[in-house]
């Protein structure tokens, strides 16, 4: 008699061994788990067995059995008596290259227990992913900056589950979601072919691997899942948030897109998925502008400007005197600036609009957001000309990836059900901003979906949902992935974006261009 | 292309990658050898894939890779380079409780490179393996007779290498046969519950284990393959005797036994395998009498005693002066004191045909084998009535075991197409002697094939053959294991064999006993 379920704790209690029945104590738990998981195999390792007998006698073979698939094959990873009160957990992991997200999970209820969130230490290496992978470039280097995320892990870990008063001993999961450059990392895998054409990872789809192999000290026998990437520049995060969106599943054809430095780009439906990516720049990350920086108490997150008085109205995050703008914030800024006639339509400064903000040093020209005397820096906050030009070819980048693959499949826009958009940027981005500025196209607002931390999210899901991590591989097998080829057409398309909204403002007839 | 073998190494040559193809290296070796060797998944360990991108660029994508099959699934074990001239290798171990055999094995030609033997160093804390059970009974005493036993491989396996010019790092699969709890002390597997009722090992078919998880020193990432077991009393070693008979595939019946303190039968041809042990005493080992011992130089192998002048005819191996007297040369022995009537259908011995070689101390008499003046220790070598009831009551119980299972299946001794002899004790055996004695059936001399050391043969072919692994999982699943009920019916039998050769003479007709 055991338990259904469709986590991965199955409850499992056999009648003990005979003279009549003398099957082995591990075999005696497997050949019930082959039963009731409906499956020919199920691996065990050798650590596991060193205690099963006395586990067995002291619980009356009443077992709860934590079990998870290893790339289609049952493994069995931890048992524990039914009679223990501890329960069985495991850990999320969106490991970002700027921040890693970690979520304490409940194995058998599937419940979230708790969450925290760290700077990714390799940041100290370098806050971009490209200087880290030529620091990793050799192997001390390579093990150093693995170190670090280890390291970070297996502390975080430790105080999240301190917090919340589970053992250690009682992670018997983890999955891991993040692109591939830093799966690489964390994994302690050479990225140097990654960056160099054709840009190959070491791997694509991976096996679960020990905890205790990479050097995070959770349960001895614990099972890392990594989220298996498309190629060096579609990774496990992006099938992650595939798998929370649900894009996967539908009748309907939707899009999802991960806007930063990279946009990454999936577009398809339950019958096929096509996904392309491609450099958007970094300045939709806020990451040009010399007052750009990442959403956190301070920053301008949205402004309004008054068409009429040209007044700025800015809102920062918790209200506190603004001290930068975030990728979200430039979106709304370049929106306001552009229907208020401050910029123009190639998006350049409009001199009789812009009045006393506009300056000049250089030869440069900015527009001040906030004067010295009002901001937390103590000095101005402005946006050059150079900052919107910037901002002005990610966003036709951005909107010409979204063209080219979506005219490849052969569709419009307009066939598009749903727009999710993905990571914590787009939980903060103003879809109508974005549209009026021609960076996204021009649907019924109704149709952009913020997905929040999907990466943690679909690594969530793959602790709870025995589907969900069927789903993950299927995923990454269905995947075609569309070459970006910067050629004449693709330049033409990017050209006629480099306008705001676009060189054809039909495509866009919910924006009004102020004349 | 790549080369299709029926081994473990598989020689594979793939395309460099491209940006029209940018498959990871990884998944690029393992998406070709999934074509080869038709199957839906290969698992590839971490540590495998650090090296992986530079030795592949270095080989221009051309390697060899070995594989193994882990309980159904292929698991990539080593990749080498094409160009690299050194072989890839594997052990066969027939890990015995007295004595461990190693083998050196080309894992690309199958041929045997080498071999070598070694005390089984825990002979130390006991030569019987119950001695050793209880000393493991505690986990200092199991972490004790491990390392004994791996610390005794780790340095044949070193000193076999070295003296056979191969690397330790080109060892990459090792097959190891024993019976179930040299399995367990081999794994550190707590052995405590094999010995006592309902007689339970802790495993009975395991996965494949990491060679460095157990300390053995060969390539980082090396597999060690260990034989299932039936049962407590039905271990590995027979498993892979049964696949080096070949007995299973065979459309007549035939039945293999290993002939020791446990008498351990295997009945049954391609459609069927029934299997038994039960204790048959360690006179057929020659452990009883106080000259018994191993086979060694020096040892009694072979006696003719004439029958008309009572004279002895002892030969010892290697012709050396006679020291003592093995298991073999006991039967033999017997078997010539019963033709020439020095002992009678009882087994007692009868003092008119004895002559002066009869002696008397304490009440117990003994017949004198070599006087002190002319043995190697420079004291008489004898066997006493003590030794000789001991050896019939042995016999006796061999005989009914055998009876016991061919009577079970509903078949007669006739019915036995082959009777294969295991292990060592097996190849010095005297069919002719055994048969006088009433040990085993009266077939057809030609019936009887001593199979060598078969447990070490299993486990080469394992080693060389793809095939024959998957027939390993086969059997084991197959037999059908008959547990011995000492009950009435059992004991009837085995008192009429308790005479020579029987109490029923006709069941020997080959055999004429001496008025």
């Amino acid at each position: 008699m055991t338990e259904k379920k469709s986590g991965w704790v199955v409850k499992v209690s056999v009648a003990p061994p005979s003279l009549n029945d003398n099957t082995a104590d591990a075999d005696r738990i497997i050949n019930e788990l082959k039963s009731v998981l409906k499956t020919d195999y199920i691996d065990i390792d050798l650590s596991l067995l060193k205690n099963l007998p006395w586990l067995l006698r002291e619980s009356a073979y009443q077992v709860r059995c934590v079990c998870f698939k290893d790339r289609g094959r049952w493994k069995l990873v931890g048992v524990k008596s039914i009679n223990d009160s501890a329960i069985c957990a495991g850990i999320a992991v969106d490991l970002g290259t700027t921040r890693v997200v970690l979520r304490l999970i409940n194995l058998e209820t599937g419940e979230a227990i708790s969450e925290s969130a760290f700077d990714n230490p390799q940041i100290t290496i370098g806050p971009d992913i490209l200087e880290r992978i030529h620091f990793a470039g050799n192997e001390m280097g390579l093990d150093k900056i693995n170190r670090l995320i280890v390291a970070g892990l297996d502390e975080n870990i430790s105080r999240l589950c301190r917090n919340a008063e589970v053992n250690l001993s009682d992670i018997y999961l983890m999955a891991v979601s993040g692109n591939t450059s830093m799966a690489h990392l964390f994994l302690g895998l050479p990225p140097n072919h990654i960056i160099r054409e054709p840009y190959i990872p070491v791997v694509n789809t991976l096996n679960t691997v020990l905890a205790k192999d990479l050097g995070i000290r959770i349960n001895n026998n614990a099972r890392i899942f990594i989220f298996p990437n498309v190629g060096s520049y579609f990774g496990g995060d992006l099938i992650s948030g595939i798998v929370f969106s649900g894009l996967h599943q539908q009748d309907d054809i939707s899009i999802l897109v991960d806007v930063g430095t990279n946009a990454e780009v999936v577009l398809g439906n339950r019958d096929w998925l096509v996904s392309c990516a491609g450099a958007a720049g970094p300045a939709l990350e806020g990451g040009v502008s010399k007052i750009g920086m990442n959403a956190k108490p301070g920053v301008i997150d949205r402004i309004i400007i008054d068409p009429e008085t040209g007044s700025f109205d800015l809102h920062t995050i918790e209200d506190l005197p603004p001290k930068g703008i975030c990728g979200s914030g430039m979106i709304d800024m370049m929106a306001q600036l552009f229907l208020s006639g401050m910029v123009d339509i190639r998006g350049k400064f409009v001199e009789s609009k812009c009045g006393n903000r506009l300056k000049d040093s250089d030869g440069i020209r900015r527009i001040e957001l906030v004067p010295a005397d009002k901001s937390a820096t103590g000095k101005e906050l402005s946006i050059s000309q150079v900052d919107i030009d910037s901002l002005v070819r990610s966003k036709a980048a951005m909107y010409t990836i979204l063209e080219t693959i979506v005219r490849y499949v052969g569709i419009t826009f307009g066939d598009l059900s749903t727009f999710y958009i993905a990571g914590t940027f787009g939980s903060f981005i103003n879809p109508r901003s974005a549209i009026t500025i021609g960076m996204i196209p021009d649907l019924p607002e109704g149709s952009y979906q913020s997905l929040g931390n999907s990466s943690l999210g679909g690594a969530t899901m793959v602790l709870t949902s025995r589907q969900a991590l069927d789903e993950v591989e299927k995923i990454r097998d269905r995947i075609t992935y569309l070459e970006l080829n910067v050629n004449q057409e693709f330049m033409n398309r990017f050209s006629a974006a480099k306008f705001l909204p676009h060189t054809t403002p039909s495509l866009f007839p919910s924006v009004t261009i102020p004349r």
